[in-house]
Formats: structure tokens, sequence, C-alpha cells
């Protein structure tokens, strides 16, 4: 990165902040230029901690901005594909929250944009960057253990969120899960070909009279022929639960949870260790920072982004086809 | 047990010279009279050496035995039901092994003729048994981790069976996962009311030649809400994989496999350590043990045996339905 | 075994029992004629359970008995070598519980008995044969982990003795970590050349009073050049805690504890497992009836067995150091 | 801290690059204002992309900047004691690595010179901010495990330096263990009475050649009656090995190594997991960055800094103790 590359941010919530705050730490040749948010007073002293000396409450301000390369978007999902729009229209470079939008036409409108305009476009997949998680997916590519038979995702949240926030999500299956369609494809690199979901209301009535579920079991078909599932509860008292497992011909993989330390207490009563680290803040830290690298390098060395506009319209798909399951009690299939 | 009970054991392959020769162990005041084999000229050295002087190669010669107590039945599956009649209207106390027929109407022929006689009838679920299993069971009934959410099984075996034998077997969901249709039973304490297989042929194209599949993720669902899954592969290359994995409203539990050792070797190219136990021999042996001592102990006390002719019913059920399920390609109930 | 061996075992305290019932369980071709105790009352209902005819309070019966072919030697301590040196005078072979004596002189002059009778001897250092420490030895024999660098054993009682048991008891040198000193032998396939001995009574002021110690930190130096730690404490509150941990060339080796299960609940709390198995019949019952079993297979095949008269001795002689280094607060050499 | 605190640096090293990036990236409120380093020009391009302006090859221009408040020393250890005393001299506060010397009367001299300018004075005992450590320590600190009995460290390293290094590194006692003495010290609260070497040449002959030591078992007395042992080699072919291991009256804490991932993958072959992380960069950067933000909030607070003088000399004291020991094959007393 030979000359300093601008960005604007649109949206300040906890992900902007923490996307901001990464790229003004490690990234000596990348400025943010300015943040945009619909309650710009809030983060004025925020982002003067930092050094940002822009904050409007119009985005638009920072589309405008013709001295502004990349537009960071981490305003609410309503918003994502209009933004996306207009960004790609001012040529701009794109680092989009998941999802790109609940609306698949207004997703496919979002990528053609992005695609005529040429522009980078980069989707908020970071569990991609995990550690953990990339070393099992390149174990796979490598053909260590064989060809795949049972992918399993478990991914389960410390508390649920409040009743309020459930009727907006687009519920759980695309708001949550979505993460887990994502990494099932990332994982395997192949696509979900059916979908069965086997959900219910365990963890909070008020879920349930929001119109959402709480706990499922996702049954996957593979392209390639392996069986997947995904696990997902809203609840896990214990903490942040993220783990994969993997059969192939060859062998099988594990992960287990990452923990705050590795001190194990033996007593007369019982022997104790730490619960997974907290919640996704803690788990994925460091996945955030290289997400935003590798999109600074894709942008800097001119190649593709390695999370793409299909990356983020294909979990949206998937998310459907287990809802429209869960309503209809079958089995559904998702077409090419 | 004040006299000393007499045994007669019908069938004296592998599984039956295991319990042949835990109760010749194991039980002082229980004496295996007499053992019934087609192939009775193979067994004659190995029934002397436990000190057993009498060696049939007709199963009658058991029944007719006035003197003896008990059948244990551990002959091929298509022959128990048909001997567990006769062996109840002898008066004799029947052990018969899993499954009781893959017939659902022999099973209940079967069932009555024991209730008519009165006598003893356990099946031959010896999992339940299993240090970690019965821990587990002993956990959710005690209300450790609240209501039941999620409840998964991971059983693979550490190699595929022969295509003759996946013939002759009644297939996978009646010979190996019927042990756990049982396990999430005895597990949960609740009923499986909805079923859906999720399947295919991924170790051996000879498997699917046969007739039938050799990986599979079955998605439950149960009666007190709770949602389950069943993962099977005949082949897990780096051994016999036993676990569960329970999530409730209260805390989780998970069981890792049973190790034959615990020395961890840290290389400069790896940390290795030991594979899981080689298969069911290794891994259970002690539940064989258990189960038989638990029966004895029915008898002598005249209660109730832990694992019921219900017991026996339920898991067939649940594994037609499964199959159905699997042909069919959409989810199954079962009926009260 | 081509006839049946006679044993007769003298002392059925709770060691002498294990062995006494391993030996009538597990070898069809061995029979206990005859057990002599001290306390013969007692034992009485317990042989007759066991189908043993003979019970005497003088061992002397034993050795005079001309059809006796072995003698299992479980008394207190302190008959060890005069019972030694009566049967290998009648002809016996000796399987004899550690430590042979607490006085060197005792010791050779059992030794010599032996020698000059030809008789099998063997010393009751079961832990040789424990699943996890065998693996241990075999990779360090087999070069796996090149040569040796540091060999710890970790040692500690799940509760201290008695006062009253510590004052007969040899001191816990003696008692407890002799098996230790045999430990390291056993690993390493090297001598003690030199023991230091940090210790302490940090457990109970009584074993203090009684004039020992119940905490300690034992530095070895080994013949091969490698560097030793024992680490024994009469109490740890959470279980028996066996384990080893070796350091070599090529790699590292560490034993972590047998447990009863498998089984981790995670709840809001904390995240528990099982402690240890609770003390040495637990934790060591296979070994216990490994060891009789190679005893009467050298028996039988003429062949040495696997720990000799030597390998009792040795470990009386680090131990009397160790007690020495305590003693004197400075490290003392071993001769060879 | 209201203003900006500012910093020179002396020696950019390899541990003088880590702590400047620390300050440039974690504090806003302080500026580096000036690094020295005997091979400036070797150092400008890193000094440049870090905004950095001022590069010296002499730290007197430093000491002579009236604006710098701070200096970190990060120079070779003969230099410590020569730069704390002029840094005091001239008001600055002071973070220095460790040791602060090998000449007791010079730790002597720094520390004296420090409390009488009234700066501050932290040493660079890292380990003491591990997120493992630390939490033993709060553990045993409040009483969780009952009063202390056994207190135990392994720290190896990866791969042994070059005898050229050996040669001016002050010896194993003071290079490397120094650290270890340091941990105990901060883990038990007490202090050292007594030291036994237990330690040969077990790595490369050219390090014993250079004077030193590569493998050695440590025993230590604290002043409340505890026993330690700590377990240093210059080499564990599989990685930085970095645990400890309490026993107390209530219960023992053990620490495993941290992990670059937590994936274990299971073969035909075997089971695998990943080997400790490399060195002690990758194990505990965020160790470096947390000492420092207690060293500025001492400043900023104007509170004892965390790790005092006495906590420098202190472990000098114990590692000259240790190769007396060595050297007289003999425990060592230490003067209160």
């Amino acid at each position: 990165m030979s000359h300093t590359i601008k960005v604007g941010v649109v949206g300040a919530g906890r992900i902007g902040k923490i996307h901001t705050s990464n790229i003004v730490k490690n990234f000596p040749n990348v400025e943010v230029k300015a943040v945009a948010d619909v309650y710009a007073d809030n983060i004025k002293d925020w982002a003067a901690s930092l050094g940002i000396q822009n904050v409007y409450d119009d985005y638009k301000k920072i589309i405008e901005d013709k001295e502004i390369d990349v537009v960071v978007i981490c305003s609410s999902t309503d918003t994502h594909s209009q933004i996306t729009i207009e960004a790609a229209q001012a040529g701009k470079h794109i680092f989009c929250e998941k999802p790109i939008d609940y609306d698949v036409d207004r997703i496919h409108q979002a990528l053609a944009a992005v695609k005529k305009a040429g522009v980078k476009f980069q989707v908020g997949f970071n569990r991609r960057f995990d550690h953990n998680f990339k070393k099992v997916r390149d174990l796979i590519q490598s053909g260590e253990i064989g060809d795949l038979q049972i992918v399993k995702v478990i991914s389960r949240d410390p508390a649920p969120p409040s009743p309020e926030y459930v009727k907006v999500s687009g519920g759980m299956f695309l708001d949550m899960t979505i993460h887990d369609f994502d990494m099932v494809r990332y994982l395997t690199g192949s696509e979900v070909v059916e979908v069965y979901t086997n959900a219910g209301v365990l963890v909070d009535k008020a879920i349930g009279e929001a119109g959402d579920v709480d706990t499922a079991l996702i049954s996957l078909k593979f392209k390639n022929g392996a069986l997947g599932m995904i696990d997902n509860c809203r609840q896990a008292v214990y903490g942040y639960d993220q783990r994969v497992e993997i059969l192939g011909t060859k062998g099988g993989i594990t992960v287990t949870n990452d923990l705050p330390t590795n001190v194990v207490v033996s007593k007369e009563g019982a022997v104790t260790s730490d619960k997974p680290k907290y919640f996704f803040l803690e788990r994925y830290m460091e996945s955030f920072e290289d997400e935003m690298k590798m999109f600074f390098e894709s942008i800097a060395n001119g190649t593709e982004p390695v999370v793409s506009g299909i990356d983020g319209l294909k979990p949206v798909l998937i998310g459907l086809a287990a809802k429209k399951s869960y309503e209809e009690g079958k089995p559904v299939k998702l077409e090419d």
C-alpha cells in the first residue's frame, strides 16, 4: 500500500466501532476519514479519541466525498443493499457486514451494482478467519482426512436476545445461523442442496411469541454427497459454544472451545476448568482484525476479496430454505 | 441368591461366549448347565474349559430341561422371538440379545408369551450399563442440567461390515442404530415422536449395492419437546467413536471416548495421544458384566428387569420409521 | 500350565484378599489350597466363599505342605524375609509383597536363600503392569523420545494414614515412595546414583510427631546422566494422583490420571469433570491381576520373573538414602 | 493520563522493538519521542514506520532530553544498572528489562538511585501478567486451595541458544531460570530460603564447554514451609513448554500450555493435536502489552509499580544461590 487509503465507516454500533478501531490501530497506511451514524452525537467523543475528524449523521456525505476510497458498511441490515448500491455507483470499494439483505432480489441488485462498478466487495463473515476454523478448512482442502462424510457445526449463544430484538432480527436462521451456513460452505468447499430443519422454542416462550424459534438442529445435504448438521441454541448457560466436527474417509477433526485460561483446579468436590470465552467479541476478536487485513490487501494488490458477493448471497438462500423447511415440516431443496 | 440358578445359553457366537464366560466367572451361585449351538462341535473345547458339561446342537434340549431356570438367547436374530416364546411357555426367565426381532408382530407375540408366563425378560441393551452413559443418565434424571433441549449420540464403527453381513443384518438402522435409539430413550426418559433420516453411502459402494446405507444423521423429536440427533457411520478410521452430548436449560454434558491409556507423546512433528478403545468388546466389556448382574438380581429379588420388553420393542419401531423416512425422503411420525 | 499349581497365601489382609481372589477367578489351572492369617477366624467365611478349604493361623503349615508349589507372601513387612527364607528352603516359588524388608542385610539373606533354592521369586511392584506406565516404559525403551533428560513421578495419596500406621510403616520413603523408586528404575532402565530429599510435614502435625514427613520432592541423579524428581504427598484432597512425565532429546511424554468416567458437565458456574479414581485399588486393579499372571507364566514357562529380587532390593537402598539425605540435609550418593 | 507522556527507548533489539510497538499502538496518550541503539542505522526505517522521529546511537541523548518523562531500558544486561542510575538522576521513570544486573552490588546501587530520585521503577517480569499464571496467583492468594505444599514450574525452551550466546548470558540460572525464580515468588507470595540444584549438560556438549548447564531440576524451600521445584531445559523439541502445578491443603492447580489452535485430528495412525505456541513472543505477547499498561498506570495514578526493584533483586540472589549449589553439590541457604 504505497499511498494512504481513505475510509468512511457507515454505522458505529458495536461492530462498527470494532472495525474502526482495528483499522486505526493496525493499518498505518489506511485513514478513517469519516464515520456516519444516525446517532452522530453519541459517537463524537469516541471518534475524537481515535483521531477521526469527521462525524456525520447522514451516510450520503461519505458517498459524496470523492477522497474516500472505501466504505465499511456496519449500519442496520435493512440499509446494507441500498448503501452498497450507492457506494458502488460512486466507485468505492465496499466492506459490508452480514447479511447483505434479507431479500434475495435486493442482494442481486446490490451485487449487480458492485459488478458493474468493478469495485471490491467483501462480506463480513469473520469466522472464516478464526484460527481454529481456518486450520480445519486447510486440513480438509489439503485432503488430510479424505472425502467428506459428516460436517457438524455447533454454535450456541451464551444468552438469548430480547424479544424486541428477535422481532426485527429476520429470525434465528438469517440472524444467527447465517454464520454457520457460511461456515459449512467455507469448510466443505461444496454447496448445500437440501435442508431439513428440526427446531423449537425451548429457551424462552417470548421468542416463540415473537414468531421465532430458539433451538434448532438443521440437517444438510451437500453437492459432494456429504451430510451436515448445524446445532444452534440461543442460550448455553455455560457460555459461547463454538465448535466444529468433521468426519472424512481418512480421518476425523474436532475443535473444542477457546478458553480464557488453561487453569484447572482440583478440589475435594470437583475438578473445574474455565468456561468458553464469553461471547463473539472475546472469541473472534482476532478474526475481525484478520478479515479487515485481507480486505485491504485485496484492494492494495488488486486481487479478489476472499469472501465474495456470492458468499454473501448463498447463506441467505440456505437460511430461507431452513425457514421454509421449519414452516412446512419437510425437507427443502435448493436450486442451483 | 440362596440356591444355585441354572442357566442354558442358546447360541455361542461372540456375544454368547462373552455372556457365558461372565456368568461362570462372576456368579458363584449361578451355574451354566448347558450351551446349545448349531455348530456344537466347534464349541466343545471352549465349554469344557469353563467346566460346562452339556453341549447341544438343538436348543430345544435346553427348553425341555426342567432343571434350567434361565435361558440366555444369543442365537441369530431371526430365532429370538421363537425361542423366547418357547422358553416363556416352559416357565424360564429370559435374557434376549437385541433386537428381539425385525418384525413388530413377532415382537408383540414374544412379549405376550412372556407376560402370560410371568417370567423375567431382559433385552441386551448393554450400553445402558456403561460407566459414562449411566452417569449422563443420572445427571439428567437428577435435574442437574434442567430441561432437555438437545440430545446427540455419536456412534461410529471402526470398520465396515462385509456386504454379506449387510444383506442379512436388517439394515444399518435396525442393526447398528438400534443401540442409539435405545440410548436416546434411556438418556432422555422420553419417547421419540418423529424421525427424519439424512443418509447416504459414503464408505463402501458395496454396502449401497447390498441395499443399505453406511452413513447417517438422524433427526429426532421427543415427546418432551427436546430435539435429537444420531450420528452414525460404518467406518471411522481412527476407531470406535462412542460419545454423547446433551444441552439442557441449566447446563451441558459432553462425554469423550475411553482410551486404552492416557499417554501423550509430544515430538517435533506432532503431539499424539491414543485412539479410542478399538471396538465394542474393549469399550463395553464391563457393561456386559453389569447387565448380567442386574438380570440375575432381578430374578433373585423378584424385581422388574431394568431393560424391559417395551424397551426392546420401541427401538425397532424407531428404526423402522428411520428407514421409511430415508426411503420416502420426509419426516415420519411415530404413533403412540 | 499342564497340571494344577497349588498355592498357599500367607496374610489375608486387603492385598492378600485381592491376590487370592484374582488367582481363584482368573487361573483355572491354579488352586489356592490354603490361606494362613494370624486372625484365621476372621477370614473363614471369605475363604469358604472362594472355595478355599484350608485356613490356618500359622503360616508354617503352608511351608510344611509338600503339595503346595507356590507361596504368596502378603503378611506384615517384618515377616517377609523370614517367610521367604523358609519357603525357599522348602523349595517353593515365592511371590512377595513389597518391600522385602526394611533391613538390607535381611533382604540379602532372603535373596541368598532364593538363589540357593533355585526357586522363582517375584516382588509385588504392581505398578509396573499398569497400562499407562507400561506404555511409557515401552516408548522409552524403543528410543521413541531419544536419550532421557528428565524423569518425574507424581504420586500422592487421597488421605493421610493414621499416626499409628505411620509409626510402624517404616517411614514415608520406605512405605510409599518405594513404589516410585521402583517406577523410576523401571521407566529409565537406569540406576539411581544420588538422592537429595526436600521434605516436610505439611499435611498433619501428628505425622511429624510420629517421626515422619508427609510431603516430599526428591531429586535424583541417574547413572545414564538423566535427572529425576519424585513428588509425594500423603494427602491430595482431589484424589489419588498418579502421573509421570518424561523429557528426552527427541520428545516428551506425559500421563494424566485415570478417571472413573469421561463425563464433563458445563454449567453457569463452572465446567466440572471427574476426580481421579479414588485410591490404589481402583487405579491399579488390573495391574494386580497382570502381575500375578506374569508370575504364574514365569513358573509355567521356566522363565525369569519380570520383577526380580534385585528389583526388590534397590528401591529399599534408594529409600534409605532418601531418608539419610533428609536427616542430614544434603545429597547422598548410592554405592554401586 | 491527562497529558501526553513522552518516552525514550534504549535498545531496539527484539524486546525493545516489541515494547516500542506496543506503546505506539496501545497508548494514545503516550508518545515514543526517541529510540537509542548502538546500531542506530539499522533501526531508522523501523522507527519511521512507527512515526518515531528521533533515532540516536547514544542513549545519553535520551537522558539529557528534558521533555522525556520515561526511559524504557532494553539494552544489553551489562548496561542496565548504569542507565538506570543516570535516568533516575535525571528524574525519569524507568522500565527496565530483566535482570537489572548480574552483580548484586550494582543492583543495590541502581535501586538506591531510584529510591533517592523518587521515580517509578518497574522490572520486566512480563510472565506475571500472563492470563494463566495471573489466575493461578489469584486463586492462591484468595485461599482457594488452602496452604501451599508444593509449587512446581516447568519452563523449557524450544531450541538451545548458541554457545556464543551462552558465554555472555550469565549462565542458564540468571538468563533463563530467573523468570522462574520470579514466578515462584509471585505465585507463592513467599521468599525462597534454600536452593538445591540438580543439573547437567544433556542437550548440547558445546553448552557445557562454554561453562554452563542446559538441563536442571532445582529444589526450593520457601519461608512459608512449602516445597518447590523448577524444571528447566534449553531444548524441548515439541516447543516452548510453560506450565505450573500447585498443591495446597485444599486442592491442586494445573496449567497446561497454550496452543495455536484447538484442532484435533484423528487418523488411522494417531490422534494429533497442536504443539505449544512456538516461543516467548507467541506465548507471552499479551503479557508484554499488559506489563506496559500497568507501568503507565502506575505513573498516571502515582501508585507503586506492580513489579518492584526488590522483585528485580531477589531472583538474582536466588539464581546466584542456584549456581553455587550446582558448583558445590549441596544445598545453599539464602540470607534474609
